[in-house]
Order: C-alpha cells, then sequence, then structure tokens
C-alpha cells in the first residue's frame, strides 16, 4: 500500500533536505499531519513562501540580511578595512557566534570547483573587487573551507589580489583546540606541522 | 549577530520536528533559501497548507487517507472478520509493506499513559467497539508497540473484549530476525524466552 498523494508529495519535499532520507522524510510528513493544527501549517507555510521575499543577499557583501546593506556592513563600530572572504553565509553566523572577528565579510556563496563546473565566474566576486579597489582595504582575510575547492578558491584569490597593496592571509588550520591528536586525521596533522609557530 | 527574522522563524518551524535541533534546524533553514527557488517555495508551502485538507483519517479504521472509507477498508479481497490493532497509522504502513498481513486494521493515534494523562478516552475506540460488534469479527490481533504504554492499551483492550466470542491475540515479541544474540537487551530476551514454542 502507498502513501495518499498528498502525504507522499510532501515525503518528496522532506527528501529535498541534506542528510533527510526516505524513512525520516516519511516520518517528518506524518509528524506535519500529527502535530500541527491548520493555523500552524499555514503559518509555517507563509514563511515558507516569503522567506526569499524577506531574507535576501546583501548588495555590498552579499550576506543573508532583511535589510540592505546588512547589519555587519552598515555597523560603524566595526573596522572598515578588513574583509574576511568566506564561501557561505553559514560561514558568516559561525564566525560572528565566536565573537573574535570585529572587520567585514565578503560572501563568495560557493566556491571554484571545475569537477562541478563552478569557476571564479559564478562567484560572488565582482563586488569584492570593487571594495577591495575603492575602500581602502587594508588586509584580506581568506577563511574559505580547508577542502580542495577552498584552497583553489583561496589560491585563485591570491593570485589575483597577490599584486595589489593589500595584506593577504589565510585563516589557521590544525588541530581543533579540545581535540586529542590521536584523533586527527593526517591531512588536519599535516597543516598543523606545516603550520608550527615558535614558542 | 543574529539571523534576520524570516529566517529565524523559519528555523523555529523547522525545530518542531522530532530529532532537528537548533544547527540542523539551521542548516535546513539556510538549504530553504539556496536550494530552492520560488516556485519550489510556493510548491512546498502549498503542499503544507492543504495536506491535511487532503488527507484525513478514514472513518471507519482511521488511518491516514484521501478517500474515505480507505483503499484497505474498501478492499473487498481483504479478510473482513480480522481486525489488527495498531498504535499509529506509520503502524500500518509498516506492515502493509511486509505484506504478510491481510486482514484490517483499526488505528488507536495513540496509546494509553496515564503519566502523559492519555486515557483510553482519548483513543479511536468508539468504532472499533461498533466494528467488534457488528462487523462479525472473528480475531481481534492487537498489535501495539513493547512498551509501557503499548502493554497497558494492550492490557486494556484483552480486558473489554475477553468476554466477547472474539479471538484476541498479540503478535509476537522476542529477538528480531537477523540480530545476533549478544545484541538482544534483557527486556527482549525475557519475552522471547516467555513466548518459546515448540521446535
Amino acid at each position: 500500500m502507498s502513501y495518499p498523494k498528498a502525504l507522499e508529495d510532501l515525503i518528496v519535499e522532506f527528501m529535498k533536505y541534506p542528510g533527510i532520507g526516505r524513512k525520516t522524510a516519511e516520518r517528518y510528513a506524518l509528524h506535519t499531519i500529527r502535530a500541527f493544527d491548520q493555523e500552524g501549517l499555514d503559518r509555517f507555510a507563509s514563511l515558507l513562501a516569503n522567506v526569499k521575499h524577506n531574507v535576501f543577499h546583501c548588495s555590498v557583501c552579499g550576506h543573508l540580511t532583511d535589510i540592505d546593506p546588512c547589519s555587519i556592513c552598515s555597523d560603524s563600530k566595526r573596522q572598515p578595512n578588513t574583509i574576511m572572504v568566506v564561501e557561505s553565509p553559514k560561514d558568516v553566523f559561525t564566525i560572528e557566534r565566536s565573537g573574535k572577528y570585529r572587520g567585514l565579510y565578503h560572501v563568495l556563496h560557493g566556491a571554484i570547483s571545475p569537477l562541478n563546473g563552478i569557476g571564479p565566474e559564478d562567484l560572488n566576486l565582482a563586488t569584492l573587487w570593487t571594495r577591495v579597489q575603492e575602500k581602502r582595504i587594508e588586509e584580506v582575510i581568506i577563511a574559505t573551507s580547508a577542502t580542495q575547492e577552498g584552497e583553489t578558491t583561496a589560491m585563485y584569490l591570491q593570485r589575483i589580489m597577490g599584486n595589489m597593496d593589500i595584506l593577504i592571509t589565510r585563516i589557521g588550520y590544525g588541530v581543533p583546540v579540545g581535540s586529542n591528536l590521536e584523533y586527527a586525521d593526517d591531512a588536519t596533522l599535516s597543516k598543523a606541522i606545516e603550520n608550527r609557530r615558535k614558542f
């Protein structure tokens, strides 16, 4: 016996999310019917239908925002001459949560990946060049992921901006704080040794 | 820095699902913005808003359906005098998938749980008594969960129907097929020994 069509359609929607397989999607669809009343369903539906109208990319840095420019770009208390380049809005939220950075951001919305056909022209780079040239930027911190794609992107950025009068830095990679050395993988250990500093 | 309000609201909706914590909900909300186009969002929203209109409980057995009576209750090829009592629609889908049962169902939509204030009057029982008395039912198979609540519900059903002229059975509980004895917990082992049969 198969699910009623409206339920099956909902299962398919949940399966579009990362890490949600058929069984979990079935559980979520059944939970939707059981746990939400009609008012709750209408509310969830309206949030989904309107989320792209209410949340969009900042025209300056590309971060997700509901005002333009975003609250980071328009915050006069932040250092205006440092830009941290990240792959996704999620990275901005993560770094902001640490509270350790007070400069600006630039969100690329991806990373260069020749295998997936993603080149520099697919990233949010045009406005980065404008900002770097027009805004007296002194330092660009490249905080792309420690993956093949992140490294490729970092190297590309370094190549383009290397001859400008800007300090280009890359965030540190190594053994995570609080983690036991024996659990670190070879690539992380190799990075950690490469990035060693005088004690 | 906090999330834009529309994004935060969406995160809260995802956190209403079982097993979804704050971090996962954030990931799903960001995925919603990144991976869905407006057409996809409208489709998902419309499915959510309409699911309770399109899928409802069968007036006979209580199972989820988009026609009334449901396709199982109205299937003349199924054994009309056997009813399997289960806690939730999910259980019906699970048993149907096994293909090992050709009778009818009755979905209680819960189990008796004094601790949570759920008594027999909160379950879909009125129509069960009607069916049992009016439809020449010969066997009622109690397939509630092997939990405290499921056992309490099973005992309640046995008490009510025990003096009727109906065979009341309970599905077998024990070591799952294909599983190693050493991984079975004590309660399952105890059930398995109690339910032993002549070899």
